[in-house]
């Protein structure tokens, strides 16, 4: 049930956002739900010294919501780093696909971007996922496609075709302290069907279309 | 499972983020872990314009996640607004305590800072949660504790005793279409065993302490 991962990776100042942007505007336009995830190993600066959900964090909290009509944000402290399986299955329930800025040494499909003023290796070019290329360099490439920098339509068709023509819609994802468990379809389908059947006769659970239990042990 | 909820309400100006800081500062140092809610009812302002978060969310993507090693952010559409209940559940599955900042129309126990200097009407004195009052005006009240407005020790003390001292730290959650459903303790203990027994013979969940089970129909 976890919408599909793809990567859009490349060096920095390749054109990744940019890149990003175009395809989603794409994927948007065609009517799916898109959630992304930039990847940023160094960190990053959301709030602002002085604000208020500044001050709450600053205060010793470990998550703040902001919380307004049409609205949420969430500034949250972790171990570690979250896997993008993690964070797709936890904030991204509803999205038909998942795309990343980074993670080029994450186990998704990747599109690399390269551009030629920007004079940097390419750095997925011998990676297994790689789908695609958007590049303005001429390079070749025997085994997957390659689109110019400007190429997110066709690159919106590619993932369409790819990930989101198999869409099913429903189905059960069930993560134990944080990871995704893999399931088989045979066993997904009898759990599915055991939790619908453990709580149809609770308030509001009969004809809920989507289901949510957590467990602390 | 779901944390208690207490908000810290009050007329705009009066002191709520003052006191929600030294109130967290209080009982995180007593060792709770405390997630905070600022509540807007006219919107944020979060991410800057041209930054790549920013992109992306303008782009369409109806979830962005930021992700760094030690730091989590998610900026998120929402249809309407979602009551804290659900946003703890979502977003605090690990809080001892989630205080607000704001609602003061929810069904949260409350404290209200009324501040002299303010001239303004206090707006929650007739709430049946009203639990203390924060104030520099000298006003008396029958039937809850009166602290001065730098009073965030005592009200912490409040806090971990009305709230803190009965702490399970284990249970179920059963949330349905996002809302969360209420269950006796027979049915919880009971729905709480029966998720237990039917993972427990699949990978990574015979000793896992979380268990989160999703599913869509």
């Amino acid at each position: 049930m976890i919408a599909p991962v793809v990567s859009i990776v490349g060096t920095s100042g390749s054109g990744k956002t940019t890149l990003l942007e175009k395809v989603v505007g794409e994927l948007v336009g065609k009517g799916y739900s898109v959630g992304t995830i930039k990847h940023d190993a160094h960190g990053f600066e959301l709030d602002r010294e002085g604000k208020d959900s500044w001050r709450h964090k600053k205060a010793g909290a470990k998550t703040v919501v902001l919380s307004s009509p049409g609205k949420l944000a969430v500034i949250k402290d972790i171990r570690g780093e979250w896997p993008p399986e993690r964070i797709a299955s936890s904030f991204f329930p509803d999205a038909d696909i998942v795309i990343t800025e980074g993670y080029k040494k994450g186990p998704f499909p990747k599109i690399e971007v390269i551009r030629k003023a920007n004079k940097k290796k390419p750095v997925c070019l011998k990676d297994k996922g790689l789908i695609a290329i958007a590049t303005d360099t001429g390079i070749k490439a025997v085994n997957v496609p390659v689109y110019p920098l400007g190429g997110h339509k066709p690159i919106a068709r590619l993932i369409e075709k790819i990930f989101l023509r198999r869409k099913s819609g429903a189905g059960l994802c069930l993560m134990a302290d944080g990871k995704v468990v893999a399931l088989k379809p045979f066993i997904d389908a009898m759990l599915k069907e055991a939790v619908i059947g453990m709580v149809k006769s609770l308030k509001h659970c009969s004809k809920a279309r989507e289901i949510e239990i957590r467990v602390k042990r």
